[in-house]
């Protein structure tokens, strides 16, 4: 008998009715032959409500209590979802995180998944009972209730799917699947039918936010077939599967886009061996994450370093600059900070194999007079900085340039 | 070091606010140098909001599902309280009931405790941490949660206090103790400062609803001493304690009324070996429970029975009898029911002691020509029915006989 992992994020399981609407999904796949695995979230807004009194209980929280604050709202969820599959004729239990148990680090609040012992769940599926488990939630080592951060029940699906040699893991949201591109931005953006792991990836650490990037990754390891889909229609999803899987040939699959980052150059630099060390040092012990890097050419002995930082930490990273200057570790003339700049990029495993994509993405952007101030790429992926109010344009360009509309 | 064993209901955990003031009181016993294990329920309304959910999924729903879903109430204001104690500076940790453990019944939704592990609390009362546990709630011996049924807190904090042989286990409320009478019926009513188990018992299951009737006799099998006092003022409770640390000889020590019951009349039964077996069996089998009973003395070989019953179950009492005669087991000529009664009752320990308690009361209800129409006595205990019209008067002129306002 083949399993299937399906988890419903909050909005899917907002209310009484949603929860109903979802479990008629659970028995569709039960009568279909199937063993299920239900994962769920907490109720959409009640972790929320529970991390507002933590927070205003107390400012530097003990993580423990959160973490045992925090989970509760799974538990309901679980319990309420296991009634209704019973009421429908679906035998089913709960499982809180202690119970299966999922084992964690002690990480509290950004537990890592250690591992899932499966003997009592399955030897509850041989008595024919379905499970309904409390997301983002597992036990540590100390007997303490532990969480896996934000996006935590992702994780636990792709986890438990990977644990029970699940078929697929089914990720149902509010969302119907990945996109080319941002259908805010262009109409012609179209659904994905399958994406490998490693342009998920990609997308979704460049702003596309379907799926946390922990349970991609996860995915990705235990090679887990992993399908997005809406919990509000009836349609297929989005398969992020391995590329094997992918017949279709494509060089560019999607395009991403963040007004998120802002850009910083540090300009006349004294050019010398270990400078990028020193510029970088500061900047990682403020906790500033550096994205894209261009160092210029160097004349008369001076450089201009560019780069670019989530917006909310500017005010961060030009601290940490003036104060390496004045301790004396760094010289620069000035260090200024643009935050009229989005980034887009496009992302494609076709790339390993095609030449001259990222020749093509410049042309697209020079036909419509946008000019490039920062240049980054990896293996499957060219990034653009620009300026923000070209970011819709350069989207559109893109996508008609490599032709996303069209199904491949 | 002495122990103590503080228990905080839901309106006095309603908020975050409320959750700070019981915390205070918890950080003034600690300053005093006790060891404290703090009791908690669910944020008022919390549990009857989880409740109403499970019911509201399914109507016959699995208990062991309900308990899952309901127990998690106590789990939020277990953390939460750990960190208000915390961001005071007293060291303190939450226990869930399946990590303390403490065992119950498989009996979902109203289990009974088999025994309390207290190994893992001690070693984290040796580290100087006090322990906030969440109350109603425990663990089967298969693993699932269970709870304990409502007012489960109480027993949970009794049980504690047994299990960490703590000094005392105070209870905070809604209200400020035990008073010898209802407040609302007369001002005279005078707040206990003692008051021993057996009596508290026949209070509690009269109607004077301070404390579970469970947690009264679990506090008396081991000889807990159970302390009722208000979250919203400062000052000392009722203590309910063994009767031996009550110095003070009162013979009655408190009236009790209630409105619930209804008095049914089976007129013209056939007098016969075995009638009243024949006549409440069927009550029995339909879960009807039947309190005050009297039978008339026979004549012609036919009698009255009288008793009473919860006014809810008047219809099912009246149909069990009718289809108990159609089935040809009982004869009788008819059956009335009266629900324009009510109880009072006269407590006290003093009365095994002393002769002729029960003919004073009867005399000052004489005295305001009030016709009895039931009794019933016990060791402690003497309750009569008489018409709904007269409670009030009756309890006044009751309190005034036996002279309850006088400090004893």
């Amino acid at each position: 008998m083949s399993r299937l992992v399906m988890k419903f994020g909050g909005t899917s399981v907002a209310d009484l009715a949603r929860i109903r609407s979802a479990a008629e999904r659970v028995r569709r796949e039960v009568e279909r032959g199937h063993e299920v695995a239900v994962v769920v979230s907490a109720m959409a807004g009640k972790t929320n409500e529970l991390v507002g009194w933590v927070r205003e209980t107390s400012r530097l929280y003990d993580a423990r209590e959160y973490d045992a604050v925090v989970a509760s709202g799974e538990n309901v969820t679980a319990g309420l979802m296991a009634l209704t599959l019973q009421e429908m004729g679906v035998p089913a239990r709960s499982w809180q995180g202690w119970q299966v148990p999922l084992v964690t680090t002690s990480a509290h609040g950004a537990a890592r998944i250690e591992r899932i012992e499966t003997e009592r769940l399955e030897a509850k599926f041989a008595e024919g009972l379905h499970a309904v488990i409390a997301g983002f939630q597992g036990i540590s080592p100390e007997g303490r209730v532990t969480t896996l951060g934000r996006g935590g029940s992702d994780t636990s699906a792709v986890a438990f799917a990977a644990a029970l040699g699940a078929e697929r893991c089914d990720i149902y949201t509010d969302v119907d699947g990945v996109y080319t591109t941002d259908p805010r931005i262009t109409k012609k953006a179209r659904k994905l039918a399958k994406i490998s792991y490693e342009e998920m990836l990609e997308l979704a650490s460049l702003g596309a936010k379907v799926l946390q990037t922990r349970s991609v990754e996860l995915a990705m390891r235990h090679k887990v077939r992993v399908q997005v889909l809406s919990s509000f229609a009836d349609e297929p999803g989005t398969l992020v599967c391995d590329e094997e899987e992918i017949v279709e040939s494509r060089v560019v699959s999607g395009i991403a886009h963040t007004r998120d980052e802002a850009q910083v150059t540090v300009a006349g630099v004294r050019d010398r061996p270990g400078i990028a060390a020193a510029l970088f040092g500061p900047l990682a012990q403020a906790g500033v994450n550096v994205d894209m890097i261009v160092q210029n050419v160097s004349a008369d002995g001076r450089t201009d370093m560019t780069f670019t930082v989530p917006i909310d930490d500017v005010p961060r990273a030009l601290k940490a600059l003036e104060a390496a200057r004045e301790r004396g570790e760094i010289a620069f003339a000035q260090v200024l900070a643009n935050e009229d700049v989005a980034k887009v990029s496009i992302v494609g495993i076709g790339m390993r194999s095609h030449a001259g994509v990222a020749h093509q993405m410049f042309q697209a952007l020079a036909a419509e007079n946008i000019n490039i101030k920062v240049i980054t790429t990896s293996e499957i992926k060219v990034s653009v900085l620009i300026d923000r109010k070209y970011l819709e344009l350069a989207v559109q360009a893109l996508h008609d340039a490599f032709e996303l509309e069209k199904a491949s």
